[in-house]
């Protein structure tokens, strides 16, 4: 593996997940693979647990890290080819990323989805701008469309909590204020369609998502009947793709709730508004593995990294 | 000692200052204790001394350090039990906490009064959210109510500059355009209660600080009166703590001058402005000492770190 | 050489070159020398080479590095004299700058002309603020006046890909549609002094820079004239001198193409506006340098720290 831009770039998942939980118990021990080798982390939208998780993954792997925030501490970077530059861009992604790759080994990227340009989401201009202009690895640390160090991240949580061979696992979509781009919901089906286990998604009528994704997977639009007999479910806003971007409703009925949940342990991947997208008696509950889900965003990052290393 | 929260946490002043004094002779001698430990120091304000003396004393020590800024790299917390989060708050202080301490080994927190509502800054809900909801030991690098690793480093520099066994110290209150918190001088005047020494504060009537934190210390609202035959003087503008956050006057004849100094030290937490709360002759002069009070933020915080660390 | 403020401050330019090159050969060689100290890079304006490739350099040597943005993690700092200090300006750099060298070995600063007051601007007072106030090394990360860390870059790039003892090098001044500093066009223009080349700017009548920069060199109005026969043309835009911070013209017959370059060597420090500083076909094309250029950033700041370091 070169780059680590979709959950697809994993050739094997299960053993992936199965030396992920090898490193999370010997977070160290590989501190020689990364001595002399540079990440930079580019950020171009705010983070908590990915900045702090990947920067800790690249240092158990004895990484030096470079951390830029392109917001603040940069400047506007253009992606048209061909532009007259003479409006607010400063920068072509072609001399960004060329030079960004003289100054380090790996570059992770954070870059959200507009939100307001499908077509431009959907082209990831900045990832794949990295990726087509640099000779040097690349990993999507959430781009417009995916969101692969959660999956994964998801995936070894999963792996430590699951007791069966076939787990029933629902996708399940909840309300939220603000329209939230569909990267974390893509990965995780993505993700899934990889796994032994019964996966559904559950959400109101117009919030399908991209079906080149969810392909054959099982759509239910009765949240009730979806979640019976679930283990696992996994709780996220997306907003609208057909109505792309849109807020279509914040029905509360939709919210997850202890009582909704049964027996099924909670998954979300962080942030979440309580008693908006889920009820505080789930996050406070022992069947909630967001915590866990968290800190597995460390292993998750440093199988990606070790992997690229061991590439290099 | 498992947190760092108040000068109070301290068990023996005189024995750390010691041994800071010590660390300050030789600031590499402990690099191996911290050796695959990470430090997360979050900001929710701005900071200069603090962010570049806590990062030193922890690479000091050897660890490993992420420095997070709030503000413009992360996103608004809630803090409040029960709040439907439907508005301005996109994840809960319980998750952040919790998220965080899946990354570091200890957390310093930087996280000012509002200064507009009393009783929410005296519950200091940041620094208390991350004791809360952590098991990982948590360092205040000033909160609402208190600034301990400055007072631990006044309490290293009154030790090396003084030559009596009971010097008098006084605070003086100094005016001030803008409305500031009252955490530098309320730990500097717990950690003076356990000195010896001969200690007063001064200040215009209505800036009465907590008096369950000035307790029986003498306050004299007549400065000169104050200042007779002072050994160390310590200027300070806080804001009033009655008429909560409030700039009750501007009064520059509570301005310190080389003339009412007279050969007593000058001491001040910086920053500091310039021919309003002290004229330029004063920390030109010879008796100031605002540079090695800064110099030894970075010892006050490496005794904190070393004390947590040994004890991890 | 104890700062490097300017171009002039080193002694020997052709033997600095030839030993950055060697640094480039082997950039991990010198790892012990800079263990145990600490760079403080401190970022008045936004960056993106600057930042990576100095962090980069004082990581090959081994140092641990510290990085502060004083726009938004900071506040704003005083230079003036005697300020009764009540207004916007928060700490004087008297302090901080003593402040910063407290906690570390060498400082590196980032502050950029301001363009609207010619004669603060040519004071430097953020450079020579840091340079009277503190006893430790300053290094010129750009400041109102020069950038000669790019300078030095720009002369190790042009002893990689000369292939003539004395190569004709033409300075181009090129349209922008915002005012830019003349800080990169002046350490150029000392950089080039100090080499056997046969050295011309040319620009439009209105745009010429400090003489006391340019002294002998020789200024030539009519482009096409300038670039005949040119081993390397180096295209930069700058606000007028004269009429200071002005934009005069954008006239885009000043725009350096594919056609006018003809043979010779493109150079440009970045980031550069596409289709108005120089066209795509320049850019994307083998003459191009600048991604070299950027490049040789690392060894530039490398050999400063080096130098520095070894006189610590």
């Amino acid at each position: 593996m070169k780059h680590y831009l979709s959950i697809n770039d994993i050739d094997n998942l299960s053993e992936w997940v199965k030396e992920a939980r090898i490193l999370k118990s010997q977070p160290k021990a590989n501190k020689n693979l990364g001595a002399n080798k540079t990440i930079c982390l580019l950020f171009f939208n705010n983070s908590l647990r990915t900045r702090l998780s990947t920067q800790k993954a690249a240092m158990n792997l004895g990484m030096e890290v470079m951390v830029m925030n392109f917001g603040n501490e940069g400047w506007a970077l253009e992606y048209g080819d061909g532009t007259i530059m003479n409006q607010n861009t400063s920068e072509h992604i072609k001399e960004a990323a060329q030079v960004v790759s003289q100054f380090c080994d790996i570059a992770a990227i954070r870059a959200f989805a507009s939100l307001t340009d499908k077509e431009q989401d959907e082209a990831e201009v900045v990832l794949n701008g990295f990726k087509k202009y640099t000779s040097i690895p690349i990993v999507n640390m959430e781009s417009s469309v995916g969101h692969p160090l959660q999956a994964l991240a998801d995936a070894i949580t999963l792996d430590e909590k699951s007791t069966k061979a076939k787990p029933k696992v629902v996708l399940s979509w909840a309300p939220h204020p603000k329209a939230l781009p569909h990267a974390v919901a893509n990965s995780f089906v993505e993700m899934m369609q990889l796994q032994k286990a019964d996966f559904i998604i559950t959400h109101p009528e117009g919030y399908e998502l991209n079906e080149a994704i969810t392909k054959n997977v099982t759509i239910e639009h009765d949240q009730q009947k979806a979640l019976e007999n679930a283990d696992f479910v996994y709780v996220k806003n997306w907003s609208s793709y057909t109505d792309y971007g849109k807020v279509l409703n914040q029905d509360s009925n939709w919210m997850m709730t202890k009582e909704k949940l049964g027996s099924a342990k909670f998954m979300h991947c962080l942030p979440v508004r309580r008693n908006v997208v889920v009820e505080d008696a789930v996050l406070d509950g022992e069947q909630s593995l967001v915590i866990e889900q968290a800190n597995n965003r460390t292993y998750s990052a440093q199988i990606v990294l070790k992997k690229i290393l061991e590439n290099l």
